[in-house]
């Protein structure tokens, strides 16, 4: 099949350069058929331009909004129609796209998202799943990190099953593990979610290894992990803190002493390979899923190469036609399709 | 005043030996006017015998049971009257000891320290508090760590006004800044439960600095971060597993290449130092709050150090009358007494 990716032109901190080159990169490395840049032309021309680029493999839609950072996602959404996200999202909606990538707002995009392209039958909440590096197997696939902080059991065991078919399709693990963020690894662990969460994932399709004490993630004990987006939230910030507190504590450190800062200047070498997994650019932004298609929010920081591992994780989605997969896996027993 | 803690010696991972060793330790550092050691005197005794120690300030109280993690904490402070953990907590309910430190099972020693010690009137639930290392001012208490894993909004803000008051007269931080353990910054941020605290924290006598994202958690943004038990207890393990990963990781890389192994030698003495900011040995335990009394869980792995810490902690507590200064700023309108 063919693959069109749409990119949101505008949403990056940094301006229009970082999408526009992080899709030039990718289109050089991937067989992706297309990249649909969607923005304002007037900025987003000057910047092709100067690049070398196949024409036939580059479209510009332009879209003269955007959606800041600070307003009500609902309200931009509505009111903004002409808006990159608002545009990107239609081109996905109406099939000229398969996926969309933004660096724009995370609340605008995911609002648009479930009301524009519209979920899954049978899927009663998207969730945001991210790829959380890990010091043996890889990579763990978190779900929720963002999208439903306020979630009830069954859409847990939804998240297990989209985690599930995204880990075994776009990371190629056979029957993933999947772990239920929690307090203790006893069954009868946890809060309310928690507990009664448990009974369904362990009485369900997914390989469920049961409680992950959130001390096990960073080891890679499970594939997937499963929690709501208010704790997939916090884990995912509180990683990028606390690494950065950490190596920030070993650099003052290291140059407090003339000997130790021979030993840094050293032992460099080893930092940058450690610093590297703890990359956010390495890994290619948050894919929400469950979705008739796949919107993919990267970091507001992004940089072109992020930008290019964001596409590139779609061009993977996309070929391995994930969304056919979590169809196949939903259980549609009593959908009510308004996701109650 | 006199200061009398009461210790169990049968709690801690490694045996009595650590307990009466803290103790002795912590005699020796503090003006504690008595450690009372609760647990199997028959092996107890020989501990003492063979260690140096003033006899007017250590005394045995005989506790034949002891509580293991396995058991269900609700039955076994029901049936095990003379475990070391009722025992102790029976002490500092009929005003034989001011605290009790112990290193056994959390479940058993927070549900009897509830139901024998009792709250402080007004005290809907009593918290578990920590201090986290961070990379500026110190430390960060973290409340609730550990005791109530689903809460009301008004649990939020006593926990607020308990860690407030140990921050203030524990760790002599005037006014100390209250932070909202939360997914973003904005007023509106989070879920049900952070929204509707937000609005109660925000009209309270706390010093409330707005909402506190996991990412700031580390460099010591607020003196004082809010929670839920569930996410206390995530962000906490997620912490000693991530330290733990990221440790592991550099020692792995460092040892790959002769270059980087010979700066690590120089390095070492700066590693050290960071190592031992987090170290739970040198914090000294989780202070149980809110009760008429203080409980101190000291980590099941604890050392003799550990527990030392944990004694020394619970002297300030008393000194600085922690009980009498909460029942100062707890809100007492609309007090039912049951908890409800």
């Amino acid at each position: 099949m063919s693959v069109i990716i749409a990119v949101d032109a505008m949403g990056a901190d940094a301006g229009p350069q970082v999408a526009v080159l992080g899709a030039l990169q990718a289109l050089a490395t991937t067989k992706i058929d297309k990249i649909v840049l969607v923005g304002r032309e007037s900025e987003i021309t000057p910047i092709l331009s100067s690049n070398p680029y196949d024409t036939t493999r580059i479209e510009v839609v332009n879209a003269t909004e955007v959606i800041d950072t600070e307003e009500s996602p609902v309200a931009a959404i509505k009111a903004k129609k002409d808006s990159s996200i608002v545009v990107g999202l239609n081109l996905v909606k109406n099939g000229k796209a398969h996926a969309f990538v933004s660096a724009g707002s995370t609340g605008a995009l995911l609002t648009g998202a479930t009301t524009i392209v519209g979920r899954i039958k049978g899927i009663k909440r998207p969730a945001l799943g991210v790829l959380l590096p890990n010091t043996t197997s890889g990579y763990t696939f978190l779900i929720d990190a963002g999208a439903n902080v306020d979630v009830k059991p069954e859409y847990l065991l939804q998240f297990a099953q989209m985690g599930s078919v995204y880990m075994e399709h776009i990371m190629g693990i056979k029957s993933p593990k999947v772990g239920l963020v929690n307090i203790g690894v006893e069954k009868e662990k946890g809060n309310a979610l928690t507990k009664a969460a448990y009974e369904l994932l362990d009485a369900s399709n997914v390989n469920f290894a049961g409680n992950l004490e959130a001390r096990e993630l960073p080891s890679g004990a499970c594939d997937v992990a499963v929690c709501d987006a208010f704790v997939g939230n916090i884990i995912l910030k509180y990683a990028e803190g606390l690494a950065k507190g950490i190596f920030g504590m070993i650099k003052q450190q290291l140059m407090a002493k003339f000997s130790t800062k021979l030993g840094a200047l050293l032992a460099k070498p080893a930092f940058g390979k450690i610093r590297k997994s703890f990359d956010y650019a390495e890994v290619g932004g948050a894919a929400f899923i469950g979705l008739n298609g796949l919107v993919v929010k990267a970091h507001g920081s992004s940089n072109a190469k992020a930008i290019m591992n964001s596409i590139i994780q779609c061009e993977k989605f996309i070929s391995a036609d994930v969304v056919g997969k979590i169809k196949e896996v939903i259980d549609l027993k009593g959908d009510d399709t308004n996701g109650i």
